[in-house]
């Protein structure tokens, strides 16, 4: 009998938008061969990393250096000192956890799809537009996915209203990526009394929350009452300390949650012990000190340097009478493409005319298609170029 | 409907062994405050690392000090700079690769367990005794797990011998932990000729061959006519270059690999791009140092003064009259326990008279029964430590 292959791999659709991106890019490159494209499309950091923070990291690849402070395979699921850290971190916002409930891990993309693992084939929730990994790997596995709409008809707010009472696996992103919509906290109860009330599991990614600058805001699922029933949240040091180099990040799955008699917390440590390995410790000092006192503003500074750049982007398109979502809880500007582009025709339009490169919608999800998506994560003068160039788009429109 | 679990998770066996090893341990050192345990358990590397090698990455991590040469998003499957490297690693072995086919990790455990996305329920052959990995992550995505003896009575030599002819998943690790066995370049073609003749996969475990003295002696599957078309091979820097903390390794997956018209390749890159990001940039520079001409010869040092110390560690043994089977191409030393002790019984008699902490072959496996596993990776002065300890066995004994 043959081996049974897993033939959702070659169901998925191949992620096209990022090769239609580089292709398109790398094409008009070869046709201008002196243009200089500003790249406000990958939402990722670019921000030199802190020196105080490298500096804990040599030192502590330094120790691998002397017998006496050597050290082997790190725990998989993290050093107690980094697990305190974070619980540390979380006190901040009035959530006690226990260290047994923090688990290290090398990417949020990582546990977000790896927790699939502990489930067999179920329905999934996922948000249209969202963050592509959710639905790829769900996909792989094979699980019946459930696409909803969080559009411009609904504020980009996911909502659990009129969802048919049954168990669901559900991905809540908040602040969400593409759309910067974060959840209030009356929002975000209806999902977790939702999740209580069906048996659901909820897999709550925060990986944006230190862009969040409204203090009444929820950071943590854990915010809300009964979550620690119902959710995983899966945080990262990517967008907040710069690590996305680095590779750490941390979940938390709280030692009460249980599925159906199942406690998912010896799970995913069964899960990580047998399919993982841990963190380097160097990496794991450097994500200490970043929770620090003095790390956390340091990483503040960053974030800071990231938000003034989405005020300039989105005042430029403001400006240009373009309807803009954002919140300034992301480092993305969500905005709606003028004049009925579709966002395909409106990134060409882009590339061609103002060699400025940046997300079309649809890539998100079809409830995508008429948006685009900025980064701010990129230098301020290459900000500024951007809104130098896009002023002519009024002037060509008028 | 509920939420449909992974039922695995409750019916896999915890890992008792290395629990009720550390469990042991501490109860003896409760009761004997001032022993000095030696462990010689742990398959986990010892030696500091390299100062060479510890600059280039404390070099690469500076690089992220500065805007010009930050990096953000390491590739998911390795920089191009590493995989070179590994691709001329193998050249020195004749063995011919495309830099497609390098697939960096951040771990073997890693990928000899997530290889298991690309396919669905299987049988799986693995050895008895052996490393656990293989045998929890099999039972955990509900394959059929056929274990197969090698044990004394074959010389420790899987072989596909009188084996069903039908397609299976086949875990082969050479040189092989526990035991020692390396296979013969005639062993492993028995493997690739079956593998072939029946539409298997071979996931082919190396992470020791850099232990393997003998020239004669394969240390990588491809050096076999036939295998690409079967075979994925999992390596790492681990053991051969002290990365148990760094954390990072690679695996080879051939183009030309297809499971009835699925190619493996572009199956597990893509597995690897949804749900992996990737390994950070200095330590890749640390591996693609730890393999440079000089990086070599500097591994070798610590590989030799492990294998020394097995050397040591062996002849003791022997001189107890124990029967021993390594074969000094791993830095273990697979031996019987003496006067038919059973393998925790031996472990206990260590423990207690010795204060010497070993692995009872059970932990690997029923047929690891009656065996005992030490390693070499401690400091020379530690093993001969042991080694005065272990002479008193012979008294006693007498």
């Amino acid at each position: 009998m043959a081996l049974k292959i897993n033939k959702n791999y070659k169901k998925i659709k191949k992620n096209y938008i990022f090769t239609e991106i580089s292709e398109k890019k790398s094409n008009f490159l070869k046709s201008h061969k002196n243009a200089k494209i500003i790249d406000l499309g990958v939402g990722d950091v670019t921000r030199p990393l802190n020196k105080n923070m490298v500096a804990v990291i040599n030192n502590a690849l330094n120790e691998q250096l002397h017998k006496k402070t050597f050290k082997g395979y790190p725990p998989e699921n993290g050093y107690d000192f980094l697990k305190k850290q974070i619980v540390n971190y979380y006190k901040q916002r009035n959530v006690s956890l226990t260290i047994e409930e923090v688990f290290v891990s090398n990417g949020a993309c990582c546990d977000v799809t790896n927790i699939l693992d502990l489930f067999k084939k179920n329905k999934t929730i996922i948000a249209n537009p969202t963050y592509p990994a959710y639905y790829d790997s769900n996909f792989l596995q094979g699980n019946a996915i459930f696409l909803r709409d969080a559009n411009q008809k609904n504020n980009f707010v996911l909502s659990p209203k009129n969802l048919k009472k049954r168990s669901y696996i559900i991905y809540l992103c908040s602040p969400n990526n593409p759309t910067g919509t974060v959840f209030t906290k009356q929002q975000l109860k209806e999902w977790v009394d939702f999740a209580n009330l069906t048996s659901s599991i909820i897999i709550f990614d925060c990986a944006y929350e230190s862009f969040i600058s409204d203090v009444n805001l929820p950071h943590f699922i854990y915010e809300i009452e009964g979550a620690k029933k119902c959710a995983i949240e899966i945080a990262s040091f990517s967008k907040m300390a710069g690590f996305t180099n680095l590779r750490c990040s941390w979940s938390i799955v709280p030692e009460e949650l249980n599925i159906n008699g199942y406690n998912i917390n010896s799970m995913w440590s069964r899960r990580q012990c047998t399919k993982f390995n841990g963190v380097p410790y160097c990496v794991q000092k450097g994500a200490e000190y970043a929770l620090s006192k003095n790390g956390q503003l340091e990483c503040k500074k960053n974030i800071q340097y990231y938000k003034t750049n989405l005020k300039i982007l989105t005042k430029c398109l403001k400006s240009l009478k373009i309807e803009c979502f954002n919140s300034m809880h992301t480092p993305y500007v969500w905005f709606k493409c003028p004049q009925n582009y579709t966002s395909w025709q409106f990134f060409d339009l882009l590339l061609q005319d103002y060699q400025i490169v940046g997300i079309p919608g649809l890539g998100f999800g079809t409830q995508g298609e008429g948006f685009f998506r900025f980064s701010a994560f990129a230098s301020r003068k290459d900000i500024l170029i951007a809104c130098e160039r896009l002023k002519n788009f009024a002037i060509k429109k008028d």
